[in-house]
């Protein structure tokens, strides 16, 4: 299935630059309606602006006209803004009328909480579909499209705002054109496009942003997200906006803990909803921040400096003070900021002659305000180590002119760290106008450096290595996986989940099920002895606990001991439990113990996770969590990023383990969660035994569960 | 030995209120002479104020005297701004002829990095220790007495700052003077004093600290600190702050890691640098920040919102967005945003009739700017649940006025979060100067009042609990002090320093010192089989390296096979080892391994640290740290901070462990590291082993290294 259509993108341009706007529900009074036809009139001259009302005939200077019918020709773009059981009938009427898009300010939907409202909102968007008149909101806000200076909006706050190359969306439309329109004015930030989406009953953020990345004027794209609702559309945004270089940077409000469902994995409990997100951002390159101002000042950083030729920070400063401050942020952030090569010390201490420091950070005392100051700007940017210059000051308009011309004449990163009153004028204004990235204080700096670099460096890796796709099913995995529903059961046992996994290349202990004690000998003989007994049923997932599991048996007395202590155990702990035998299973030697799982994410789909074993899992929740599917590089990165994975490089005298095989599995598994086509909900294998290098892994525990149908 | 003297805080308080100023080195260009006297000049209305410059008859309008000897009085603060080798001479001078206080501006000390200038530092120090004229700097850029609006300073910026109850002290004066007060002027925050430290020749940070907890304007007091001079001076400043109620802020500069020295023992090198300033601040209730934004905005909290009733969190706003996101952040920061109260509830939505959502956080739409506001405060407000009230807004003049009249009418804390422009005047400018604390976005809101919840919290308990002091040492105690350090080594043994150990109360496995292998045999048949076998030698930290350590010794021949095993192991590991014999121990039974030490900063002293024990605290460094001497309920909260302690909870059916045994080992340690009196460099207990509950502690290994003299 496509995720967009060409029409779907042709909605969307005219609803963004519409020739045309109608407003059904303007008013004289400057609440929503009227607020809309002010903002669109301001226009006017390029725009043909339509008021909708039959109680007015003129409101603001335009003809009103009794409906969308009357109108004398199909507007790009109609607002409504009418109460919420009227809205469907103006949609049709619109779409009939031939008109190209709609932005509905109505509320009154599903934020309602109840059913009906639910339901109804539901049918804007089936009709949106279905017509291909689509849709921004219901409780949206509107639109604006901010380098032609057209608002389509009902804020409050205005219609104005500076043009950029940052296209923005919100869901919340109070939002984007309350604190984030405010606040990038006041730093001199500009946008492109600002997009309310509201309740996205149709078009929703992806969408929008699929847009912005075919727009030339757009760099950077900014959003706020309370939730997605089609991971897969988001997912393919965040690929194409790798491979076009546009960086996504949001803020996504985590969502409580305490809605997560019970879960019956040991992967689910330990798979933290708001860790998921910023596990996937990670993973697909999207920058997430915390508050509206690091969301524009790491924008406007991202759409005014490119990447960094190498990443090096020279820092230059007039106070002793900031620059330590700024240094020891740069080093929390994980930045580097080398020692200046000899040339560069050696020019600016020619320069100082023994007053301040020709060091990195460089403090030059009064020199940051001289006419020499540029040299020393030159000396430091020419450092081959130097990637980025950041300079902290509160200088006049003279300084900044000097830092404005250091910027145009190098490829490199120039960044400001302001020390002064936002309030002050003079230099602070000439840095935003000449649009150098600055910030406020060394904190947000170095977190915004660390962003850009962080981001560069994946794109580079990406491009590199691809997203991961997951091969096609072979016939075996099929075959397996019809199977394995053909039980017809939601939880399938142990013996049940490791044949599935067998089927993806994950290696488990040989085993033979037994119904009887003699069976069991039987089997102990052939895999040889020692052995493991389980019970294995689907409906014991806890076996040990149910102290149905037995190691290391090493006679033939001692299995047949055992099968009647773990058929006693099993029937004393769960009564109803179908049970399907015994599994009699090798038993595996010495290796390091790992948990792998996949939990399925509502918004996000199957997240696969990596953890240390035993009880570090869950004491530290020491784990590494990936969006299925992965690539082998990905498989190793989450190897890496798990401290207790430490072990498997051979701690403390122990042999190395078979990071190979692990990689191989994580992969695998991440492959059968896609073949799965969302009907895993939960799998399982706890422990991996990861044996030394060259002899694999081996899956000792498995648990499946599939989504209810 | 008394940490102030009387004379030291009136020679401070004549610093800082001045009825008469000289400066030496004072010129008519604006430089840091002239600066300096342009400054004072400012209050020569109320000050007396001097130049004395032997190349000028008069300078800005006031007479300049050849010599600080040749002036008319004993200056009550000479401002020094001459040639770093002709300073002590005007120290001289100044002290003969009376003067009160002296700031030296003068650079080229210390901070230079070179042995004579630092020598020369040392002498200013100690020529103001003893004459009695104590000095802030060198290298430092004055005080103020913003109150009284008298300006002792050489800042650039100007001399001018609005009055207030917070209390600065800088070590670097360029961001005192720069940043720090612009910010604060910009923000319409207040100080008492502005002092700058500079190199702290003499007086440093806790000097005037101390000054401040006397002086009834200074409510908070906050500061940038690079490092401090002698930590139980800043740390008996802490206590003191503790309970007079006055928080202090502090931005501290992280140190690098690259410095930290080469460590013998496990504790050291678990001893993250920064980490113990993070865990001895949380210890002293030092609140710790990291950008001048936040010192200011959270002391202007502290200062003006007394401690909370409850901590449950109010919020309204018209923003469903900014509520949202509001909510999040304090959730992220551990605040609690309980729901709103049935009569709160029933209240608001009676005056927004189905507009808006009366819950918390309360959506109250436009409701937020109209003339029914108040009372949907004051619903707010009067709900028992609530603490704290944040209004998140950017409402015109009205609106500011009514969160003011609200504010006037209560106990409870009222807070402004501005998502406005902060260029916008109007509310903004009221708000600001009715001294409501305002934060500018949800996360550093969020972490302000988090930052005032648990300074107050911490506060109740430490006032209940009190600080922790070691008890006086008792006559075994000094004998097994004296013993120790008779043996003329640096580094003790396993079984010397096991031996130091009991003497404060933490008991080891039985043990006797063999010297052969039938003396091994015979003291195993003492203790009783099995026994463990480990080499005695101070130069053997690591014995399992050193294959001279064997447990589980279960017969005779095998003690007797181990001996030799165990001599030939550590000589062919080290063969200049001084070798004291081998240590039959008992075998101690199953429990949990956990790890106690102590290492000493050269800066902070004797820092306790408490781990999970085994491969655990290596891969997630997974300890607590606190300052020596601790309390019980330290040690309590040390055990409840470290991840791996759930295994004494008694993990997956494990027995639950001694944890009061192992409190009280903590605490002996604390008072063992405090009476050996900075003899100590480096103590490890690893493991010491958490028996069940009932049945104790014991060191299985132990190492002391003393500090060289």
């Amino acid at each position: 299935m496509e995720l967009w259509t060409e029409s779907q993108m042709a909605s969307i341009h005219m609803m963004l630059n519409p020739r045309s706007i109608a407003i059904v529900g303007a008013t004289p009074r400057m609440q929503y309606g009227g607020r809309f036809l002010a903002a669109a009139l301001k226009a006017r001259d390029r725009v043909r602006v339509y008021a909708v009302n039959p109680r007015y005939d003129e409101i603001m200077g335009v003809m009103s006209y009794p409906s969308v019918r009357d109108l004398p020709e199909a507007p790009d773009v109609v607002g409504i803004v009418v109460p919420h059981d009227q809205v469907l009938d103006v949609l049709q009427e619109s779409h009939h009328k031939g008109a190209g898009s709609a932005i509905v300010i109505s509320a009154g939907f599903a934020e309602r909480g109840v059913d009906d409202r639910r339901d109804l909102q539901g049918e804007l968007g089936a009709f949106a579909r279905a017509s291909g008149l689509r849709i921004s909101g219901p409780n949206c806000l509107g639109v604006a499209n901010v380098k032609r200076d057209i608002w389509a909006t009902s804020s409050s706050r205005g219609a104005s705002g500076q043009s950029g190359p940052i296209g923005l969306v919100c869901q919340s439309g109070a939002t984007a054109f309350g604190p984030f329109l405010v606040r990038a004015v006041e730093k001199g930030i500009g946008f492109s496009y600002i997009i309310s989406t509201g309740n996205e009953a149709d078009l929703d953020f992806a969408d929008f942003a699929r847009y912005l990345l075919d727009d030339p004027d757009t760099r950077v794209i900014a959003g706020f997200v309370e939730g997605f609702k089609q991971a897969e559309k988001f997912l393919e945004v965040a690929k194409l906006a790798a491979e076009r270089g546009k960086p996504i940077v949001l803020i996504k409000i985590g969502r409580s803990e305490l809605g997560a469902m019970a879960a019956r994995s040991h992967t689910a409990a330990l798979t933290g909803m708001d860790a998921r997100y910023d596990a996937i951002f990670a993973q697909y390159g999207v920058i997430r921040v915390h508050d509206y101002d690091d969301l524009l000042e790491v924008s406007q950083l991202l759409a005014h400096c490119t990447k960094p030729c190498v990443p090096g920070i020279a820092v230059v400063s007039h106070s002793g003070g900031i620059s330590s401050l700024t240094a020891d942020m740069c080093g929390q952030a994980g930045l580097d900021l080398p020692p200046l090569g000899e040339e560069a010390r050696d020019g600016i201490n020619g320069i100082l002659k023994g007053f301040g420091w020709a060091a990195n950070p460089a403090d030059v005392t009064g020199f940051a305000n001289s006419d020499s100051f540029p040299q020393i700007m030159e000396h430091m940017i020419n450092d081959p180590q130097m990637g980025t210059l950041v300079v902290a000051s509160a200088g006049e308009e003279a300084q900044a002119r000097q830092v404005i011309s250091a910027r145009d004449h190098t490829d490199k990163g120039v960044v400001f760290l302001w020390t002064g009153s936002r309030d002050a004028k003079a230099g602070l204004a000439q840095l935003k106008s000449a649009q150098i990235p600055v910030f406020y204080t060394p904190d947000k700096l170095a977190r915004g450096l660390q962003s850009r670099l962080a981001y560069h460096t994946w794109r580079e890796r990406r491009l590199r290595d691809g997203f991961a796709t997951a091969p096609s099913r072979t016939p075996s995995q099929d075959e397996a996986i019809a199977q394995a529903l053909g039980l017809g059961r939601r939880t399938l046992s142990e013996s049940e989940s490791k044949q599935l996994l067998t089927a993806w290349g994950v290696p488990s202990p040989r085993e033979h099920r037994a119904t009887s004690a003699e069976a069991a000998v039987e089997a102990a003989r052939q895999l040889g002895l020692p052995v493991a007994l389980k019970i294995d049923s689907p409906d014991i997932p806890h076996k040990t606990e149910a102290g149905a599991i037995r190691l290391n048996l090493d006679e033939a007395a001692r299995v047949r001991a055992a099968y009647a202590e773990v058929m006693a155990g099993a029937k004393a702990y769960a009564p109803q439990a179908r049970i399907t035998g015994v599994s009699v299973q090798e038993m595996v030697g010495q290796g390091v113990e790992v948990i792998i799982g996949v939990s399925y994410d509502p918004q996000l789909g199957p997240v696969l996770l990596f953890g240390s074993g035993g009880v570090m899992v869950e004491v530290y929740n020491d784990v590494a969590l990936r969006r299925c599917p992965i690539t082998r590089s990905e498989a190793q990165a989450m190897i890496a990023e798990v401290k207790g994975a430490r072990l498997l490089q051979g701690f403390r005298g122990g042999p190395k383990a078979d990071v190979e095989a692990l990689a191989d599995s994580l992969v695998c598994v991440s492959h059968l969660a896609m073949h799965l086509e969302g009907r895993l909900a939960e799998l399982d294998i706890n422990p991996l035994m990861v044996l030394p290098a060259g002899r694999g892994v081996k899956a000792l525990d498995a648990l499946i569960v599939f989504r209810g149908t």
